[in-house]
């Protein structure tokens, strides 16, 4: 019985061998994070989701308030005429906004776009709010959702409204702001690495794909089990753009008025889409400890028998005080229990049994590698510390194996090609720094440029696609 | 020059009895907790006004999950059709909402209305979700924003988009339901009494004053300190009404199809205009130690003089493990720095200079009671800890003998008539329940029913309207 219903729970997924698109659905919705809506594009994110996205939240907003961040909240609507007041800005986000045109039972008098981003928000704010270098700098952050009217969308990856948080700092020099670009972007790619146990690539976008708007958009990019990337985080350095388009002055200490020089990042839920797609396997989701809503299961084997259910709940207390756990006391069989621990990512197992009473000890099962060991009762606590602490060890030693296991380098096109062609990952290789050049490869590779490292290596003198100077190594990849 | 620098500030502050409102939009300005923008009726949260929300976020979610509430993320959208659904309801929202209408470059088929509460969007949701009595109950919250077409609006208390929770949640039983309306209303007042010092009277709304679409709506009522009511807090009962417009059934025990019975509960950022309004004086923003962001403020005097800023920052460093302190080093006069302090509401201020150093003491003042006392460098931390509960615990009995004093009681319409005439804060008086009356007693006297609470007393046995058996006694108030 037990091992028929787990398995008819565990078949409802697809392999991600077979459909690794239908086994990302599948564990988004067995795995009871999303669901969707009558509204197109949108999603409800359920309990299990939006648990995840608290502790992204908590652990990466006190990352950012040890840097001075505070945070705010400003508007969700922005007037049409401030939308359009830096050029580049709104030929990026018109053709994608959503625009209100009533209010009540009247029209607008000027109609109002549902935020894509509030770059022009927090300018038309910080006009009034900087006068003088005393009042330099803002560092403000704020959580919120936005919204963008895409045509295709996937749970957690592309949706029409998603929850992100977006940092807006003015400073008073250019040297600050760069600065500011590149320490976001540190705190991004460590909070990934360490929190989520995904390696990153941090280097700066080309022209091409910079944010609208920017000087120099920089970015994270993470590479997914099925080889495609997904950029996990991007900063932007906006110079005086910004303050330009829209008359940001301040008074300096020497009594000139000066422009301010901004900055803007930004990080969203497709995290939670590339923990599920970095971290998951067959039997679904791999939750990194430090992400993970519930750390510890406690799941009774013959649950009836006296002293079971107390001793599971016993374990529980015991375990409370220092990590997030529960007991599924349900009528479930333990073998259902085990397949839906297992489908929810849960990242230890703990079985008590009669048997295991009576032996003094219990049996601890990791997720992420499915590995069982046996544990004297009174070294609980002690072990699951332990190997919760190994577990988010090994499963960033673990992605970053892959990674680089799936990162190529391409010394001229037909090498190119062959590896798209048969491969999928990060491909390394030289460009010369002109757009015909990667217009070129993104037509004909069907990839894009993800990033030109900070971290570069010389693997040719001359550009992959003409031949000419290289200037940059670029990674390559197909991207979500 | 202090003393003159700090009088600027102060004079800038109209005084609450000379221009309540006036004095109101001055702290909200001059605390920094809130800008105007572009956007007409929406507002900007500045760092100290979001730090307080921020506060009060932990600390209601933290009850709420105590309570065994789960967080979700539902749309910001819901299309028409799906508004139009429970026919209250809609005919009490849809003269207050935003209408998006276009997506991108496209006319959308059929309008989207930003939210302005949820129960459509849950009611959706939980129609697909809940099956089974296996699937309840559901006791979901969703902190988020909310945008309703308000004409006449007011920092904090009354503005186009505001940002609330909202709970909604869906039972087996009617009995659970009702529960669950009490329960949460319950944790409001607790919130409210414990962590704001705002005493509440809880009550039932009457029908004409009740949410569209409920039951019953409960409420929790303050008494501002111009003698206003605020509604703080309001918890409705559903019953099966939008379960029936929307088909949310499931199978229970017994195997028969039942409708599920449902609750909504919110509280919104005017309790920080309730915080400002029940707490301030005229030197601006008084904060409870709970919901203060800084909660001791250390000045140095004299802070050129060798050792006295290192002495400031030194008590901060031993305060800073258990309470929110910050070190006014900034190059203003500390005259300046008192009446900034004040202005911003922190509860404590901690003045040291050569001379205390000296004598190995500092000065503490209360922002409530502007209290100065002596204190030995070495108790510090456990004055400053012991005075901050007792500042806590004072200004939640100041504000309960505020409201106490200012609650009359009106035997007939004569005597009704003459106390809101003269005065301004709650009468109670009976009534026979009818609407008619109610209606009377609102255009007569301008004033709204607040709640019936459930203290019940029988000031007399007739209406006061119209001499009629009475059957409830009402809380009665002009209400913000």
């Amino acid at each position: 019985m037990a091992e028929k219903e787990a398995k008819k729970m565990v078949e409802a997924i697809t392999s991600m061998e077979e459909d690794f698109a239908q086994w990302y659905t599948d564990v988004v919705k067995k795995a009871e994070l999303i669901d969707y809506t009558s509204v197109k594009g949108c999603m409800v994110i359920k309990p299990a989701g939006y648990a995840i996205w608290e502790l992204i939240q908590r652990q990466l907003d006190d990352r950012f308030k040890a840097t001075g961040v505070e945070n705010v909240y400003l508007p969700m609507f922005i007037p049409e005429s401030l939308l359009e007041k830096e050029k580049d800005h709104v030929e990026g986000f018109a053709p994608e906004v959503a625009w209100v045109t009533h209010g009540g039972l009247q029209p607008l008098t000027e109609r109002l776009c549902v935020r894509p981003t509030s770059e022009t928000l927090f300018c038309d704010f910080y006009k009034n709010d900087v006068h003088s270098y005393r009042d330099l700098h803002k560092v403000y952050n704020q959580w919120c959702s936005v919204v963008r009217w895409e045509k295709e969308t996937r749970p957690f990856l592309r949706s029409r409204e998603f929850l992100w948080q977006e940092g807006h700092t003015a400073h008073a020099t250019a040297e600050e702001a760069s600065e500011r670009t590149i320490q976001m972007l540190n705190v991004y790619a460590d909070f990934c690495e360490q929190v989520l146990a995904i390696p990153v690539i941090k280097g700066q976008k080309t022209e091409k794909e910079k944010f609208a708007g920017a000087l120099a958009t920089y970015t994270i990019e993470a590479l997914m089990h099925d080889g495609k990337a997904l950029q996990s985080g991007t900063s932007h350095n906006f110079g005086d753009g910004f303050a330009k388009a829209f008359g940001i002055q301040f008074t300096d200490k020497d009594n000139t008025l000066k422009y301010v020089h901004q900055t803007s990042w930004g990080m969203t839920t497709r995290l939670i889409g590339a923990i599920i797609m970095v971290h998951g396997d067959n039997e679904g989701l791999v939750l990194p400890p430090k992400v993970a809503p519930i750390q510890v299961c406690v799941i009774p084997i013959q649950q009836k028998k006296e002293g079971v259910l107390d001793k599971a709940y016993e374990l529980r207390d015991r375990l409370k005080g220092n990590f997030r756990v529960k007991v599924d006391d349900t009528d479930k069989t333990p073998g259902y229990k085990f397949a839906e621990a297992e489908m929810r990512g849960y990242p230890i197992r703990v079985e008590i049994g009669p048997k295991d009473i009576e032996a003094g000890r219990c049996v601890i099962c990791r997720r992420d590698t499915r590995e069982k060991i046996e544990v004297p009762l009174d070294a609980l606590e002690e072990t699951v510390g332990a190997l919760l602490e190994t577990i988010q060890k090994e499963m960033l030693e673990r992605a970053r194996t892959h990674r680089d296991a799936h990162t190529y380098v391409a010394h001229n096109m037909e090498e190119f090609r062959r590896i798209f062609g048969e491969k999928s990952g990060f491909v390394k290789a030289m460009w010369c720094g002109e757009q015909d050049c990667e217009d070129k490869i993104k037509e004909e590779l069907s990839v894009t440029s993800r990033c030109m490292p900070f971290e570069q290596e010389e693997i040719e003198q001359t550009c992959v696609c003409c031949g000419k100077p290289a200037k940059k190594m670029v990674y390559w990849g197909r991207a979500y």
